[in-house]
């Protein structure tokens, strides 16, 4: 929790907490804030690292279990509920600061015993005042909020707390860059332990032990697997083979909880096929060409279009697909190969807030998700402003099962060269390439330090020197 | 999960079911199996790495979340609860196995959706029949118990989980060598890493980094302190001081879910001052001695208590404490420098099915908890059995707010010389000494590979080994 606080200035909360209520301004009741309690791995006193809510942290920072908080959008009151620790537990954890002591580090005046929280919130449903929460996502939190009550999250609350959070401030955009690179560090580790023969998850233990060494840990499961055409493949038993694609999709959390998101895809025994390279080269293109396109004003669905209609293109020229590329992009043939978004928000959560819902943080109002596969998992459509964090993230998966599918039901409409698919891609795995990115206020910036060995010929480098 | 099922028999966890079934012979009802569910760590979609409940794995083997079953006590019918993967997970997720074939490797028969077992609770229940649960650990497992209308966990059940899990088969003897093994070499890397100005979160990484390559993670919070008389300390900011003594308690996870538990001490700098040395070897001496008493038929509470008799006798030789030890015995002398239990057992939980109750897992029936301190924190006092595996892990501490409360109230009726404590111990900190024990039909056995450096010299040796 120190470290959390001493970097952050009490002032930042004060004013984080002034902004939202502005934004609330005219909003009767009061917003209830509730931080996460521990969760119990094995029997209840074995819990899982302790994991704050981010929502909780962005505007009380407190990092530490069982505190709640609410603020009077009336009276403007704001109270920290958390419980004293006794003399007993002084005795075995050391001197505790008090809750008021904690809750006057980060500005908030008036602090109570956790369970007034309750009655607070029973007296505002009596009264009937509003009550603003945001829609729980952990096993406690939901049980807190349906016993306090409370029947449904606002959305005033929710998009007002959006629209602070979607927008990062310098110190926001300081730990993101400090996430960055220990993810950075975290990947070349990784790349370092490519070795035919070696089980998966031993690089994942190398890796993720960087984390935890420098950091909170990782900021996701670690995907790390020569299936990269399995997107939800969380199992690292396999032994590395060679001539195989490596996906690495992994981020870090640093002490602060800011998050980094990367992926790498390496050629297994160093050397990309020219099969590969062909196919490593377009993603890297449609990295490329997401990162160019990237500034303020422009619409991150209309950068994912222009992404994929290269990736569509170039598979074209490899004979892959054929016919207008305007039709199939009308079709949304480019799902077959990427059938998932460019990239999503990512702050203090990897998806930033997508537990408050996923078009409330993506989508500007005016715009709609489309139902075409790939384009309907994109996640950030918005137009840009400068401190958004995005993901840039193309990928080309084969993946069997959907080819087949697409096949029998005829969606390309004659535009997939089946045939060439199954000669010579059923085998081939996936690759994806993603940095995490800064809108700034003339275009953009990759977060981190010195870029991740990226095209086809740095990573063939890197992966050189490596063994040398 | 691949790897668990194929480690052990399908015939073993039929025979375990087996087993239990003839425990309960002449119960009425259903006996019912909750599975975890994955628990998220920030929003819905990012989990914590799923764990699965212990007395699932015990008894069912599936290592994948959200199954539960049932055991009809009286038609010995038995079930297991899930969904199978749709045709869009499929393509997400590559070909997964159906629940049929999952319950098939692990022996039973029969499988049913999830949202089945709430119709099988309820007709139960409407029909007077039994059901008969366990306590929930789990957040999520607390709600489906409540919304299954179960109003209390079953006696009867609870008695014969433990009465088998107390004893180890050979194929979990097994496992908890492999764990072992893993724990002692993740000691091994804390211990080559500790350098004075180095922060202690960097070792932290190090060896939990260890446990993720060749295990599941680790099996409980890492305790990694330069202040071992606050046992509750998991913070890992401080940097590494000289002169300071180091306690280490942390253990490993393997594969197949069964835990290790060692706690060593290390002095900073490579040697111990002459009074480290002096508190070191009367604990050393105290884990020796109760390993020397560990044998079928002994109670791990007179272990306890040879072993802290020992304690005081070398604590009095040292003038910390007076007068006669037979009294000092009685009055509890001991939980002033030792406040905890000398071990607990160890399975698939590190304390093993803590959550069954702590007096029904650990104590004979007619055996009673002590009020003292220390030793009313003794979580295992049964009379031994061959196949038990308990901790070894006896400590010397020197709580400042412990020593003045007792000071202040006349805890210890004149036996303790608070002036040496006062003068000599104050910035003393703690030593412990864990292993993990089996006991064997002749006596005892320490679980895991080669001991991890322990006397004195060892430490010392061990130390200017790796600086080497």
């Amino acid at each position: 929790m120190a470290i959390f606080v001493d970097m952050f200035q009490k002032d930042i909360y004060i004013s984080r907490r002034k902004e939202l209520m502005k934004l609330l301004d005219g909003e009767k009741g009061i917003a209830v804030f509730i931080g996460n309690v521990e969760a119990p791995a094995q029997y209840k006193d074995n819990c899982y690292k302790f994991r704050q809510d981010s929502t909780w942290l962005y505007y009380f920072g407190i990092d530490e279990p069982r505190f709640a908080a609410t603020i009077d959008l009336e009276s403007g009151e704001q109270t920290i509920y958390a419980d004293d620790v006794s003399i007993d537990d002084i005795i075995w954890m050391g001197p505790q600061p008090s809750v008021a002591e904690q809750a006057a580090r980060v500005g908030v005046e008036h602090s109570a015993p956790y369970g007034k929280l309750d009655l607070i919130v029973s007296a505002a449903l009596v009264q009937g005042r509003p009550v603003h929460t945001i829609p729980p996502s952990r096993w406690y939190n939901n049980m807190k909020v349906q016993s306090l009550g409370i029947d449904r999250p606002s959305e005033a609350l929710i998009k007002a707390i959006i629209k602070m959070r979607l927008v990062k401030k310098p110190e926001e955009i300081a730990e993101l860059d400090n996430a960055g690179i220990l993810g950075q560090k975290m990947h070349t580790v990784a790349r370092k332990g490519i070795r035919i023969g070696r089980k998966e998850q031993e690089i994942v233990g190398e890796m993720e032990g960087v984390t935890l060494s420098e950091g909170w840990g990782v900021s996701f499961a670690t995907i790390l697997t020569q299936h990269g055409e399995v997107f939800h493949n969380h199992g690292h038993d396999a032994l590395i083979a060679p001539g195989k694609l490596m996906v690495i999709d992994a981020g870090a959390e640093n002490n602060s909880h800011y998050a980094s998101d990367f992926t790498r895809t390496y050629p297994t025994g160093g050397k990309f096929t020219p099969r590969q390279r062909d196919i490593y080269q377009i993603v890297y293109d449609c990295n490329a060409l997401a990162y160019s396109l990237t500034k303020p004003g422009v619409a991150y669905r209309d950068v994912h279009l222009a992404a994929t209609r290269l990736m569509l293109e170039r598979l074209g020229d490899l004979g892959l697909v054929k016919g207008s590329v305007d039709d199939m992009m009308e079709l949304g043939i480019a799902g077959l190969f990427m059938p998932h978004g460019l990239g999503h928000n990512m702050g203090l959560d990897v998806h930033d807030m997508e537990d408050l819902g996923e078009d409330l943080v993506g989508y500007d109002p005016d715009q709609k998700r489309s139902p075409l596969l790939g384009l309907r998992s994109l996640r950030m459509a918005r137009r840009l402003v400068p401190g958004n964090v995005i993901t840039d993230e193309p990928g080309i998966y084969f993946i069997p099962d959907l080819i087949e599918l697409w096949k029998k039901e005829g969606t390309d409409k004659g535009h997939v060269n089946y045939g060439a698919l199954r000669e010579g891609y059923y085998d081939f795995g996936g690759i994806r390439l993603e940095d995490d990115v800064l809108v700034t206020e003339s275009g953009a910036r990759r977060l981190g330090g010195p870029r991740l060995p990226a095209s086809p010929d740095e990573v063939e480098a890197a992966m050189a020197a490596d063994k040398a």
